[in-house]
């Protein structure tokens, strides 16, 4: 049976565990973490720990934790030459250091505690140092989903950053729309059947093809009105020319 | 029966025609076109004119041309008293002009001629310059959908603008996406899961809650290791740099 300790109590660390508890095949082992409130919920108590020098040997360690804690917490595990993987879009493999044997598992969607997470649709992007060692991870990810993706680190960081620009700063344009109908008390969901086929048309067409609008039309009389809109928000007037000019050097 | 005449052959146009088609309770009565070729596949031969004097009146006349071409249009027709309505999201109603009733009928949704569009899910905006021509939109927008907004010109006007950062400007961001996954020689598809659930997201989450990411979790390693992955691409390093700072002022 693969034993699966977690790191974390992030977002990405609850939904893994989540996910793990449900599958007959692994079984969750431990988890650690700093601040183990969040976790109580949803991990039998004699599993779940505050003390890193309990943890004991597994044949996966997945550390969920923010970049910048993932050496402290691998120089912190009372183990060597294990698999610990970490799940960052970012961080290196090598990150791991030299003490185990690294990995990356990185599930390339974005999570929110509030809203139950389908892994079936997730890519996952795997790396290890050893052929064996990527087998096993691929053995674990098949679990949850079809979607295996074998990724280094360069391009892992790209996907990432790619990742940054269609889910986070989507989502600040959304924000943006939501800002909008409010001035005018409008409700948000007047804009959700759009956003919904907005997304949906990337099954159909590749996205500069499906470019619409006055910036791709070349409609200078509307972008002018709508920069006058934006008068009194240098912000969103910045953000209207800049992306408009983007798109119109694309053409 | 209502009659109904279109004027315009873009994909507007070419939607609406095509739900009329399936319509037993309205009459597509004419369409006229400049260039009637793209319309030759769905409109009968004897309904399509492309000289805009041989029109006849009908209950609504529907312009679905770019928004400069809506006042040559209106002053062509040959017919007077008419409720002639357009589908523009910035055009103020007045553009239809005195010689006739005016209205607006804009359908808040991103038409693509090659994809089928369910009119059921789509929000109807609708204002007329009297109640019994407003009713006469209602009943023709409750044909197609559920989903009928009273919405006048100076919110229909930011209605569009908000439409223009939700999709158009999202969609800027999927094409910045898979440019950068081709770099890396990794298929687009690995994103697509990621661009449906931020999407999806909105029915759960209003998007100030739902934001993730470097930006908001001020992670300026991330976020400097970004801009330098982007030193050669200098627009899409400002936009990364503009998009970051407006996520953390709304902070």
């Amino acid at each position: 049976m693969i034993t699966i300790t977690i790191l974390g109590s992030g977002n990405v660390a609850h939904h893994l565990i989540l996910n793990l508890l449900k599958q007959n095949s692994v079984s969750l082992q431990q988890v650690y973490a700093r601040d183990t409130s969040s976790l109580k919920e949803i991990v039998p108590p004699e599993k779940l720990t505050q003390n890193i020098a309990t943890l004991k040997p597994a044949s996966i360690f997945i550390i969920a934790v923010s970049d910048n804690a993932i050496s402290e917490i691998c120089n912190a595990l009372p183990v060597s030459n294990q698999l610990v993987v970490h799940v960052s879009g970012t961080a290196p493999i090598d990150s791991i250091g030299v003490k185990q044997r690294s990995g990356v598992f990185y599930m390339l969607q974005t999570f929110s505690k509030e809203k139950i997470m389908d892994f079936s649709k997730i890519p996952f992007c795997i790396e290890a140092s050893t052929e064996k060692d990527l087998k096993t991870l691929e053995n674990l990810a098949r679990l949850f989903s079809e979607k295996i993706y074998f990724i280094h680190s360069e391009q892992r960081k790209n996907i990432h950053l790619a990742a940054v620009f269609v889910s986070n700063f989507t989502n600040h344009m959304y924000t943006i729309g939501a800002e909008i109908c409010k001035t005018q008390k409008i409700s948000f969901d007047i804009l959700k059947p759009l956003i919904i086929e907005t997304a949906n048309k990337i099954e159909f067409l590749n996205p500069k093809d499906a470019q619409t609008g006055p910036a791709i039309r070349g409609d200078s009389k509307t972008i002018q009105n709508h920069l006058e809109m934006l008068q009194q928000d240098k912000t969103k007037r910045e953000l209207y020319s800049l992306i408009t000019n983007s798109i119109q050097n694309k053409k």
